[in-house]
């Protein structure tokens, strides 16, 4: 990348964490506890890697992967670095091959976000985990996905663990080949 | 810009303006009507643009602007620029030069949606009045911001109307609302 472009990707990205702080922010409000916000903030990620999907595949250029590894790679290596700037790093790789970690040594998302005391247990990027799920599934993919640390509760890293759980049927309304 | 970043500043658009809208449904789901909405909107903005001003002016390297005309200029091709990836035209001055106005060609943030017929009173972008309002206001400068026009109601353009109220007292303290 050119000088000029670093600074402009990392600039929009800059408005786009504070008006997902106001998302958060808002759940906070609207819900009774951190679970129910952890679980709307997956759904909201889910209806959106439903459509950001299409988007992906159209400028990516990335074709049917051929396993869950491969998948892994293009994950972190195309999706992420795409659209949040960073490419977290593969590792902690189930002994079957069907679970793998991605570790986020920085996180867009929570740039200025501090934790208030009485949300110990929000999992504030859940989002992303939504976005993963409904993107996979698009692409016949069904997936469980989980934030296992969070630096933002004070873990050293951010890991999100990723298990795949089965092979959707391409009979379904999932969209065309 | 290469044409490698220009792909990935627009990409990195896409995932914040699905967020957006996960917000602008959420506020919906919360707020009687849509004038609740869009004050809503409007507030989070603000709140947004009291913290991104101090980036802005940390990156860009933008000195003091002079005079009203000075800061049209400076919004539509720096800070639209950097945030949105776009440059509105800077048009419509008052004879007076205290209001002037935005055309937007093209929005990012209304990518995919349309309104529903029961929200036509919506002002979907109303965010971005917020921001301008409350970075201003960090800078000692009261503005009225609005949307004059709107294309995701059937106008040909999206015109954003700024009005220049007061310059504010450097010693007053300027604090969230």
């Amino acid at each position: 990348l050119c000088r000029e472009c670093k600074r402009l990707t990392i600039l929009n990205s800059e408005l786009f964490t504070l008006t997902y702080g106001a998302l958060v922010t808002q759940l906070c409000k609207d819900y009774e506890n951190d679970e129910e916000v952890n679980k709307q903030l997956d759904k909201m990620g889910y209806n959106i890697g439903v459509r950001l999907i299409e988007d992906f595949l159209a400028r990516s250029s990335v074709g049917r992967c051929q396993d869950f590894r491969e998948t892994a790679d293009v994950i972190a290596k195309v999706a992420f670095k795409m659209y949040l700037g960073i490419t977290p790093s593969v590792t902690n790789w189930s002994p079957a091959g069907d679970e793998f970690s991605l570790i986020l040594e920085s996180n867009p998302l929570v740039d200025f976000v501090e934790l208030p005391d009485n949300h110990s247990t929000l999992v504030y990027s859940n989002l992303l985990c939504g976005v993963l799920r409904g993107a996979l599934e698009m692409v016949q993919m069904a997936v469980d996905v989980k934030f296992a640390q969070d630096s933002l509760r004070g873990d050293n890293v951010t890991e999100i663990r990723m298990k795949f759980i089965k092979r959707i049927e391409e009979n379904l309304p999932a969209g065309d080949e």
